[in-house]
This record gives structure tokens, C-alpha cells and sequence, in this order.
């Protein structure tokens, strides 16, 4: 059998998602306890290689199981009693064989949050950015439309990618006053290019502040050069919130 | 003249407010700050001494110089560029003289945060405490009513508190569902004794999850016994949000 979980984390301490050498990634964090309960190495599959810094509300990965010993319904309990205190794991559940935790997914939903106020709130810092300056909500939300829909989105993607096609299609990008910490970016798509929605939210970012205007977004998803966008924002503002499938 | 000072902090890392031996204290690295700039050590008086691992939005501390060598309205933001991200100075005013930040003190305000939910969730975890069995929020509201109102709460100090007298008034106090955590006591007196907001909110859980009755909650007010009282809740969960003069 297929397992899939639903998966929490707290990014500040970790390498990002993917297990790699000299550092420590949440994967394998989740991989060890797995394998503590079920006495054997597992390899995780994720749906999303959220980098160092980054959190995830519901970030999901699937491992194969034949020998599994509790019951489905207590493992993210049991699992829970084995991981550390910033990775929880909220659901498992059964899924095909032949289901895939990366190809499979519909949509992804992550939120960025900004902290717009002269002196920076530590409660807030380790999980928004801080922009001093007073940002234009209304001309960031115009700007914003620009994004919906079927887009070359290579002005958005980190140098380095090796996405075979710089492609994707944006359903959804809110821009919104939270009361708490003052701005949040929510962006829904069929997938994300390498650092694409930290450089959607520092080219939105860019617009709140003036530098470029609303309709500036469209001609620099037109170029597709990643120098016309803004800068990609700090990680610790973003958080992968919701993968369908 | 002497200078008030409005300080937020994340008191993870730190051994309370106050200054101690063997121990890295908010209050330590506040005063650091002030003296490398000044010239010389100076001695912060603080509204109220928060418990290790307590934060702070609004706490209150004040210092007396002759010799600020920086405009007052700049002080924030010189001084945060000193102190490590999870100390923040928000605001920086003048007093009279004769100004004592504990004494002068009209009104506290803390909140008390409580994830509620089966699993937890880690991006709330340094903020909130974990209660996984579904509370009873109206039942805590009911109970919540008593404690307003002049009260001996010695049955809500710490033992080994060295105050003269357990007598002190809350002006409000309220439980409020809260979307994103679950639940959030926030609680307004003229000043709270060793722990009190946290045994307050111990027993408030007790109701929550039908241990004892909302009436329990009065009779455990008159009996004065810390034993009858519900127990002390982490520190995690505990903000001081603001001080009135």
C-alpha cells in the first residue's frame, strides 16, 4: 500500500524538504521516524522541494508500505511522538499505487507574508519579511491581475532551474490587509517555478513601494527576464499551504 | 530626563525579563544596547518582570540619561540595529522624573494562546500551547466571569512569591474563539501576581475540558488554596500585550 501524508513544519532550522548531505531537511526527519516504527529505511516522495527557511502547512509526501503496524488513523499520533517539536504530521491516508505526490498534483496554494511597519515585531519575524516602508495595498492588488492565467513565467524563476518548461498556469492571487502582521500575498496554480513566488512577492513588492507601476507586472512577465522582476523576497515570509489532487 | 521605552520580544531564548546570572535575560540585552550607545552602563526598570520564555508586544521598561546622544525619534531604530531580531524597541518617549514604570502602572494586559486541534500545528507551537481534546469554549466564557471583579487570588500565585498582598482587581477578562490557534484568553487587571494569568488559564482549561464546572471557578477563588486551582500553564502561550499609565 500507498501512504500519503499531510505534513506541517516550522522551516527556520532546516535545510528545506529534500535530504541532502552536511545539513538537515525535514524529509529526513519524517523518513526516520517512519522507519523507527516500521523497522526498515523509507524513502519519501513529496509534492513540493520547499527550500532552507521555508514552512508548510500542508505539505504532502507518500511512502510504500506493506508491513505497516498501527492502525492508519493513529499513525500521524505516532509519528508525531517520534519527530521534533517543529515538523508534525497532521493526516495519513491510503492512496493507489499508482499515485504519484508530485505529478499528480492539481494545485498548489502558498501565502507570503509581509510585515509592514516601521520597527520590526520579533513575534512576527520568523515566520513574515519586514518592510519598513509603507506599502500600496490597492496598486499591489491591481498589479497582481496581471499574473492570473497561462503565462512563460521565466522573468519568475531562480537561474539554475531545470524545469523542462518555464510554463504555468496562476488560478488565483489575492493581495490582503491582515490585520495582524499587515500584508499577505495568496497565490493558487497548477505548479511554481524555482523561487517563483518569492520573486511574484518582490516584484509585487516593488509596486507597493512605488519603483515600478501596476501594469509595469505585465510587460516584465512579457519579457521574460528574470533582471526586469523584483528581487526574491527572504524565505521565512513563505509558507506552502495546500497541495490538491 | 528619563526615557520610556516600548519593547516587544520573543522570549524563547531568554531566561525572563530580568537580568540574572548564568543566563542571557531580555532585560540584559536591552541595557547592552543603550550603553553602546551612551557611553556608559545604564539600569533598566521594567513594568513587569516576564518569566522565562514569556513574550512581549508591549512591555514597558525606562532608563534616566543626560547624555542621549541620538534624537529620541531615532532611538528605535538605533537601537534595534544593536539588538538581535527577536528584541525589538518600538517606541522611545520622555517621562517625568519622578515616573516609575512598575508603580505608575494603571492597567496590564496579557493574552493567553491555546492551539486546539489534534495534532500540532509546529508554525504555532513557540506561541501557543497545545491542548488536543476539544475544549468547551462557552463553558470557559461562563466560567471566565467570576474572576472579574476585587478577588484575593492567592488560590492563583505561585508559592515562593514574596508579594505583601494577594488583593488584586481584573477589569476584563475574556475567552475568545480564535481562527487561526483555536482559543485566547485575554485578560486586562490593574496587576497579576506570580503566574497568575497562567494558573488562570490552567483552570480556565480544567473547565474547557469538563474536569470541573464554570461555578467550580468561584469557589476556588474564595478558598484562597493554590491546590484546588488548575495547574500552571506553559510559558509559550503567554504575551504581555500592553501596559497603561
Amino acid at each position: 500500500m500507498q501512504i500519503l501524508l499531510t505534513i506541517s513544519y516550522d522551516g527556520t532550522n532546516y535545510a528545506g524538504w529534500q535530504r541532502q548531505d552536511n545539513a538537515v531537511a525535514v524529509q529526513e526527519k519524517v523518513e526516520d521516524a517512519i522507519g523507527s516504527i516500521i523497522g526498515r529505511a523509507v524513502s519519501l516522495r513529496a509534492a513540493s522541494r520547499t527550500d532552507a527557511g521555508v514552512h508548510a502547512l500542508g505539505q504532502r509526501a507518500s511512502f510504500f508500505a506493506h508491513d505497516l503496524c498501527v492502525p492508519l488513523n493513529k499513525l500521524p499520533q505516532v509519528l508525531n511522538g517520534r519527530l521534533p517539536g517543529d515538523i508534525s504530521v497532521v493526516a495519513a491516508v491510503e492512496v493507489p499505487e499508482n499515485f504519484n505526490p508530485q505529478f499528480d498534483a492539481k494545485q498548489k496554494t502558498y501565502i507570503y507574508k509581509i510585515q509592514n511597519s516601521p520597527h520590526p515585531n520579533p513575534l512576527l519575524s520568523r515566520y513574515a519579511a519586514h518592510i519598513p516602508q509603507t506599502l500600496n495595498l490597492s496598486r499591489m492588488q491591481e498589479a497582481a491581475k496581471h499574473f492570473i492565467g497561462v503565462h512563460d513565467f521565466a522573468a519568475f524563476c531562480a537561474t539554475g532551474s531545470s524545469a523542462k518548461t518555464t510554463v504555468r498556469e496562476i488560478f488565483a492571487i489575492e493581495v490582503k490587509t491582515q490585520e495582524e502582521y499587515g500584508a499577505e500575498i495568496r497565490v493558487s496554480g497548477s505548479g511554481f517555478l524555482y523561487n517563483m513566488v518569492r520573486i511574484i512577492a518582490g516584484t509585487l513588492v516593488y509596486v507597493g513601494l512605488g519603483k515600478i507601476s501596476p501594469d509595469d507586472t505585465a510587460q516584465i512577465i512579457a519579457s521574460k527576464n528574470r533582471t526586469k522582476a523584483g528581487k526574491t523576497m527572504p524565505p521565512q515570509g513563505l509558507v506552502l499551504v495546500e497541495v490538491m489532487y
